[in-house]
């Protein structure tokens, strides 16, 4: 496991929306990792990567590069491109996605593990905040300690499923929401008094709308905060911008919460552990997780750990660059 | 890796101070678990589990429970004990202990590492909560965000080493201290602003110290807030306080901290990971981190990867009671 700067681990992008640049410019920071494609369903001569150098192919060109890429992070949607790209790919190549519907996972896990399996390949479903970073901490929260509950807070977090829901919204011309979590219920729950909270205590929506031309403020607004499953279980704030301002502070993608777990291990003793995200690009950091991951996947195929896996078969050691002396010298 | 309970992992717990008391509570948490002896070099009849059907046995007893223990948690201190006990004992038993004097690790891992390579069996080492869990946000930080800075924060809690430190000053009868970070360096890390911080900026350190009968209280002060390497660095603080106060308010051991990494993914995207722990005891959680690792060690055992490891080699499922498919189906 030392650093292979020498030569470094060939990683494949198959798909280059904000997720696949993210992956490139988290690949540039870690010198043992190379991009040696980029694969796209568009016309490779209409893509401009940000590394003018970084080679784009057709994404049908993958078959001929067999051998040529140790590992491919397929940055695709959930809905429709990873169910069908991730077992596909994984039939032939090792790869990592970040598969985030969550109740749809183990119907994912084992199509990709019967197509890993069948390949002799290593393929990491799921990695990225939540699902990846988020679950770990669920997990071994858990497990360290088992009499207690666990807590999932998003935001403040651009939420896109509910900005594309508000876009829907007849008289919308722009609009995003953010996931606000309350911070009563945060204090709460980090006192270790392990409250019961419902949807509502939980988090806020704070949505940003632009008007459509002679659209009706109340209407959207009502339409907005009493739809189902989206808005009518949370105390929703609707706010109307102008466009200006809608481009000027509305642009980026920020997101991150938390993960806490409070548990007793005797009466009366709390322990509270909390793992935060606090994240100026969504997109960026979800790169990052699956770049680091990428590692991991490249290490475990070479220990003929075939098969789908997901982050919590990965040792934290195998996601780091350095070797495990090294690992041990400076940081345990 | 079901759950096991109709045939539980059969723990052996050597050394019953604080941490043996933690661990035999944490063990009752788990089902999966049991303790099938403690072993101590004290005479067994005098020693009073919490759970009084636990069976005691001295130390030289363990030599003829070799095959009735699946793995032996080691509760001794790192300065006498452990570097003797867990290579000794790592010959015939998988073993894990919470050596966590952090410049001898490399010499311990070597020392443990040669004895589990000869006896083929599993023995992990550092396990707590630092070296331990701080120690793998550490390296998980890195790896996730190679462009940035990592830091980590102690407290508020009580530190063994300076409350011994202080207790040996001339005029001391009893005495406790605590580190509690420096709020505005913690603001100034959580803000992604990677600022370099001194010893003096990161902490501070409170001390609470009954005086002994006719001792002179700005003496005491003075030796305590100039003593070389324990305080000189630091703003301390010595409070003077009654024998009945003493016993009131500074009997528990709790303590905490942050691992906070700070990176950008691109020019000016600040993301920011932190983990945190706020414990009411110290030696329980550092308990129940064991006896989660001694899971992972009984299944790495079963898996034939022997020899010492450290929380950097152990995969976060391994440490869960629960199945790999049901943690992807609820936690991930």
């Amino acid at each position: 496991m030392e650093n292979t700067q020498a030569n470094p681990i060939r990683i494949g992008v198959v798909g280059y929306g904000n997720l696949g640049r993210g992956v490139e410019a988290a690949v540039a920071l870690n010198p043992d990792l190379q991009i040696t494609g980029i694969y796209t369903r568009r016309d490779p001569a209409q893509l401009k990567p940000a590394h003018a150098q970084t080679p784009v192919y057709r994404l049908d060109d993958l078959d001929a590069h067999h051998g040529q890429v140790d590992v491919l992070i397929l940055c695709g949607g959930s809905k429709d491109d990873l169910p069908v790209q991730t077992p596909a790919l994984a039939a032939k190549f090792n790869v990592i996605d970040s598969f985030d519907t969550h109740a749809r996972i183990p119907e994912h896990f084992a199509a990709v593990d019967a197509a890993a399996q069948g390949g002799k390949t290593t393929a990491l479903i799921s990695a990225g905040w939540d699902p990846g970073m988020f679950s770990i901490n669920r997990i071994m929260g858990e497990a360290l300690l088992p009499q207690g509950a666990t807590y999932t807070f998003w935001g403040k977090g651009l939420s896109q499923g509910h900005s594309d829901a508000i876009r829907r919204v007849p008289g919308v011309a722009q609009g995003v929401q953010y996931t606000i979590p309350v911070q009563a219920a945060v204090d709460a729950v980090r006192s270790g008094s392990c409250p019961t909270l419902s949807t509502r205590e939980k988090h806020e929506r704070h949505c940003y709308v632009v008007l459509a031309e002679g659209a009706e403020a109340e209407v959207v607004r009502h339409t907005i905060v009493t739809m189902p499953h989206y808005f009518d279980e949370y105390d929703t704030t609707v706010n109307f911008i102008s466009a200006e301002e809608f481009a000027r502070e509305h642009s980026t993608m920020p997101h991150g919460g938390f993960v806490i777990r409070s548990g007793r291990t005797s009466a009366g003793t709390n322990q509270v552990v909390e793992y935060r995200l606090q994240l100026d690009s969504n997109p960026e950091f979800t790169a990052s997780v699956l770049v680091a991951y990428a590692r991991a996947v490249h290490r475990m195929a070479q220990m003929g750990l075939h098969g789908a896996k997901t982050v919590f078969d990965v040792a934290p050691g195998w996601i780091s660059a350095k070797s495990p002396a090294q690992l041990r010298q400076e940081a345990l």
